[in-house]
């Protein structure tokens, strides 16, 4: 019996860890990195987007490919507003999950768990559930917080009318300022997309067994939780809260430069000079932080940034400074990634979609370096 | 300001879709269709391992490398066996989670809440995992299926000593006969690891950034879960199904054909003439079959598999005669890719010990086909 199959002659392809640098598909939906372009959403520069749109025409224009009109964004927002709801058997589970689980749990079982209460019953209602996912996320995380810290069972479905400030005023537990809904909806703008990162790879592989969207987007989280990934926000503020004072920042950075230690929040797979995502919550970072008196971090934060430049010629990427401006908000850490979870759902959606809309199953090949072929050695033999 | 980028100049790097052919990884866990070798896990050639070997052995050999010596099996098996029990706060989860749900998303719920109530702390409790996972996973299943079949509290902990023999213990509600359970672990042991799938792919870009244990399997199992991967042997179900004897299936897959549907259970990415685990479960499809009179069953398959030789030129793969055999065990359908879970986790979970023991961030790029870069629209100018 013969098994031939389609793999590679020997010497004809050439393995790239971590597929740095391979083309696995094909997107239209942003672009990281293209010399001369930088950071696009369906062509428009993310620094116009976090100047002059809000989070929800954003994840509007993700989902729909095109910018909303003015009727279409309200029938929008009304949507994701009215999709807050919780369903009592979700709420019931996140009762259950312990007040000592990690964040990303809550909201990697709570989507899985609503798989099983509001099924995908078919292609077509994909866009219905990246709506619904939009709209409960923040009640979910929230409920399960407060529930935890206080016994309390929230109305998830309160909050104003935007994700931003919907997030703030169930955390806080009042309406919060004009200026911290902006910064908050300026950092769901920066992390709605970013081409076939990790967790967005994750979606597209599992979509492409024709899996459902709740599957796609269960995974997505998970993988969005390693320090590699979304986790390197909470890493980086660990690291700025280690540090007493700037000149302290300095030498023990050196010294943990001096021992290979790695630092979160700087380097990127893709961009290789700066992240031009950086530049734009860097200044929201250093407003809030004036604002709310705590300069101190923020000041800490730029000598880091400034001895990566000159030690190791990194440049910070936007989980840096999104770690001050969340602190300035009154976030806590182990909150910092599920927010980037309640931002990325619209581009996770978005990859979804086209991943269906032009499909083949994402299943490569591996080298193998394993033992010959052997024979079978009976369990009495064996010693 | 310039986006300097690792991308690939134009016309340097060909995109392959799907990854077809393209090599992302290196494994020392199984060969596939290496011509001339055919199946091996760790050397070991699938026929070898489906006559000689018990599920528990190749778990074993999975995941620490080596076949097991007697006390080491034993010791092994014990532990699985002692890892049976679910914590209340699962158990309740289970209860709510609606009878009408996929199963499969019921394990994928079940092991992202177990996430949450018994967390991976650091990365030296993998194989615990692991084991925990291969020995509540049953029970789990069955626990939620009895639940809402009739209302009964199942005692998880008991069923023998192999999964094999749990599985069929607690669907059946008593001990199975010995055939059955030979039956059952020469298929857990063909379903257990097959090289850089959809699913095990899944899992090994989750763990790549550096995501907790519970995240890549939660993810892996949702990829499992569509019809072009794991869920093909329930559509295989499906089609036999809806054959009244051989020659009505015979003309009824011929007006399929015509009409180019897709037949689920026929063909592989990567076998190209035959895949070898089909033979031997082909065998035990007959077999058990025959002990429980279903060869109108059996039957209905062969002329479905010599039609598709002859018309198409396509050969069954493992989940065709997968089938008519779990049928025969009187397995419902929806369990049937449940199965390959409980199986799989041992393949999966190797792959993530292998990802982390020599990790890099799985992180491709995406062609750009989407539309210019332009300028920023205001909301009121828009229609």
């Amino acid at each position: 019996m013969s098994h031939v199959s389609n793999r590679p002659a020997t010497g004809t392809a050439t393995l790239r860890a971590g597929l740095d640098g391979v083309l696995a598909g094909e997107t239209r939906l942003s672009t990281v990195g293209i010399t001369g372009v930088g950071l696009t959403y369906l062509g428009y520069s993310i620094e116009d987007l976090a100047e002059h749109a809000t989070f929800e025409e954003v994840a509007y224009l993700l989902l729909y490919g095109q910018l909303p009109t003015q009727p279409q964004l309200k029938a929008f927002r009304d949507r994701i507003v009215a999709h807050r709801g919780i369903p009592p058997e979700l709420c019931q589970v996140l009762e259950r999950i312990p007040s000592s689980a990690h964040p990303m749990d809550v909201l990697r079982t709570a989507t899985s768990m609503l798989g099983t209460l509001e099924p995908e019953k078919s292609p077509q209602e994909a866009l219905h559930v990246s709506e619904r996912l939009l709209g409960i996320m923040p009640g979910v995380l929230l409920y399960w917080y407060r529930f935890h810290q206080s016994g309390q069972r929230i109305d998830p479905t309160i909050g104003g009318d935007s994700i931003a400030e919907q997030f703030l005023w169930l955390l806080h537990g009042r309406p919060p300022e004009a200026l911290h809904v902006r910064a908050m909806d300026v950092s769901l703008i920066l992390y709605a997309e970013h081409e076939w990162n990790a967790s967005t790879f994750t979606a597209r592989v599992v979509a492409s067994t024709l899996s459902d969207f709740y599957s796609a987007i269960t995974a997505a989280i998970g993988a969005l939780r390693g320090p590699l990934h979304g986790g390197a926000n909470e890493a980086a503020m660990e690291l700025i809260d280690s540090m007493r004072d700037p000149d302290y920042a300095e030498a023990r950075l050196l010294e943990m430069l001096a021992k290979k230690e790695k630092i979160m929040g700087f380097g990127h797979r893709v961009y290789k000079s700066c992240d031009p995502r950086s530049d734009i919550i860097q200044v929201w970072a250093r407003k809030l932080c004036e604002a709310t008196d705590l300069m101190l971090l923020y000041d800490i934060s730029e000598r880091i940034e400034a001895v990566m430049r000159r030690e190791k010629k990194m440049f910070p990427n936007l989980d840096f400074y999104s770690a001050s401006m969340y602190r300035s908000l009154g976030i806590p850490t182990p909150m910092f990634t599920p927010i980037f979870v309640l931002s990325r759902v619209s581009g996770w959606s978005a990859h979804i979609l086209e991943q269906r809309a032009n499909n083949r199953l994402i299943r490569p090949l591996a080298e193998y370096v394993g033992p010959e072929p052997r024979p079978w050695q009976p369990l009495e033999s064996r010693s």
